[in-house]
């Protein structure tokens, strides 16, 4: 039990006289007033009562703070750091290991065939028994058969995005399962409420990959999307740094997506080219591009660059789909080819200079995380 | 004088018996321990000082931590908040009430002639007797002309944009005038610095008007341009609301630069029917466009898809100048017309929903900024 008397007869106090007021904070973390006191700066007292957490928790009460955070409660995991489910990084290896260190590891299923996706969900079960989850682009055509794989095996966490929420909210939610949904505007997030998903993730236009079309910042984005719901708010796009973090809950999110800083991992799925490519990325080395076709955060390189001189001679779709061919994002990101193919990473990838374990990861980002602070106070 | 005894038995500390505390905060803001005390728990509880803030500033000390800021103490201002020079909005009203209410006002000079700039800094003076400044794009034809006018009018404090920093800043700072440059990139920040600038405003995509060609997010810009340069460092773009003003400060900002904001204030000097538009705006209104001639972020109106059409029938520079003529956004901007006119504005616009004087906006941003906090520890 801490006890924190406050004596107190300031100067600027002296017309109400000296005064005693008695704080106790109780083995099961609560806290109590004792002794008799002055109405009026009991009142001051209680309103900063909120604001002294960084006092009170004296290395006794700090751990009642894990696990108070509506996101990590939804999905019952240490820290609300979620991994995003990106096409070939996100394997069963670097979902368990995220989920092993206390975020939510997601499988990317959109890089994968049913079997290989089935095979990665039954690897991740064994190799984690922490919670993890499936992330699902909802256009995609053998959307039916991903979604019989996910119940059959028992998973108990989807992220879905690139499509209606209303479609499969309800079928998955029967089923027990949380559903978190990817939103780039408060317009989209207030469907998803609508539609009972237990969380929204709201994109911002420095994340990489595709991406909405408003082109709305991650700063300016998640302070309306706020406004428009009330349910868990995950912030993504622009964070792969503890303060980015920080901020991005200070913006109002209740948690973080974390998609370009999990791809530069040793657990990532993707290839070591790529993997270093991230590495090396200085500012202004990604651009949205394909806004005709679905806007995606792409590196400035030779395939970008015959994607962009296309526009040289107009907008003309079918050229770029021409251009664009298939399996681009395979030949770039798991086969490793840097100038082919097609390689998509967020702008934070500028911050990030050396591929890391995960579990290096999760101790940089806690500790920038608590180390981020504004001292000033207006 | 405050005085908080602490006195502590805790379960968790009970191996070191009852140990005994004391802290004293002094009239003149200092913190004393006093009385006798176990080492390692001072050592803990000294630890613990720094984030004690909000618990001492008790009405008593708060005022102490005015002017405590490197931007405070650069510009001698109350509040690290800097009014953007915006064209057709930032002429004396609008800059002498952002300082007379505690922030920096910043006369706009790109939109003015010669003569009507004097007469700006000289109601300027007459209308506060707090610190202002004068914004200044370096790369206007009459540029001699204004910083022979900013000498003899003694301006204090110069903000330059869109051009190389070294130079003015040498003759300036002689005169003994302080010296902030725009930028969008970590790259620019460096030569900034080097050329000697007191502080640097790092401005994200998400801002109004011109725009860095790399369309790095202040998400992601402060935190790399903070690596970089270790001078005060100013954030803009997508800052309206006292969280945003957070965030960007837990990213390692200063204090920030706020436009589109202050752009919907009863001061401002643009016309009321482009200041109603700014408060109707919603995610997607606006866009970054021109990137051929230089990057310009502009409200989605008539004279916008007449420059977005000709990008269908390939980029052509000369057709875009052609379109875009001259005194475009004095016609949008401050002749209110909002059919024909450029009409630059930022992101956060979709965050600002009503017009209100500039000491409404103060209020609203202080009490935003204060309140702003993650209670998490992870």
């Amino acid at each position: 039990m801490v006890s924190i008397p406050l004596q107190s007869s300031a100067s600027a106090m002296s017309k109400k006289s000296s005064v005693q007021v008695g704080l106790q904070l109780r083995k099961d973390g609560r806290l109590a007033l004792h002794k008799t006191f002055h109405i009026p700066l009991v009142l001051l007292f209680l309103k900063k009562i909120k604001s002294m957490s960084s006092f009170i928790d004296f290395g006794i009460a700090q751990k009642q703070y894990h696990g108070m955070n509506r996101i990590t409660q939804l999905f019952n995991i240490k820290y609300p750091i979620i991994q995003g489910g990106m096409i070939w990084h996100s394997g069963w290896k670097l979902a368990s290991a995220v989920s092993n260190n206390g975020g939510l590891g997601l499988i990317g299923s959109a890089s994968m065939y049913p079997d290989i996706l089935r095979e990665n969900i039954q690897k991740c079960k064994q190799a984690t028994d922490k919670p993890f989850g499936v992330n699902i682009a909802l256009l995609y055509p053998n959307i039916e058969e991903i979604i019989n794989i996910i119940l059959e095996e028992g998973v108990k966490i989807v992220f879905t995005s690139a499509g209606n929420p209303k479609t499969y909210t309800e079928i998955l939610k029967k089923e027990g399962i949380k559903v978190a949904h990817v939103v780039a505007s408060a317009k989209f997030a207030v469907k998803c409420q609508d539609a009972g998903v237990d969380a929204v993730v709201a994109e911002g236009f420095e994340a990489g990959g595709h991406n909405g079309r408003e082109e709305t910042t991650t700063l300016c984005l998640i302070p309306n999307v706020r406004n428009h719901i009330n349910i868990p708010l995950i912030a993504a796009g622009g964070i792969g740094l503890g303060s980015q973090m920080k901020a991005a809950m200070i913006l109002g999110a209740d948690g973080v997506q974390i998609g370009s800083r999990f791809a530069a991992t040793v657990e990532a799925s993707s290839h070591d080219n790529f993997k270093n490519k991230i590495t090396e990325l200085k500012e202004g080395d990604t651009q949205l591009t394909l806004k005709e076709l679905a806007p995606v955060r792409l590196i400035k390189n030779k395939f970008y660059h015959d994607l962009e001189n296309l526009y040289e001679s107009g907008r003309n779709v079918e050229a770029l789909k021409q251009t664009l061919g298939r399996a681009r994002a395979k030949l770039g990101m798991f086969e490793g080819d840097l100038v082919e193919g097609e390689l998509e990473i967020g702008q934070v990838s500028a911050l990030i200079d050396e591929i890391l374990p995960v579990e290096k990861v999760f101790e940089k980002l806690i500790r920038e995380f608590n180390e981020a602070k504004v001292e000033l106070t207006l």
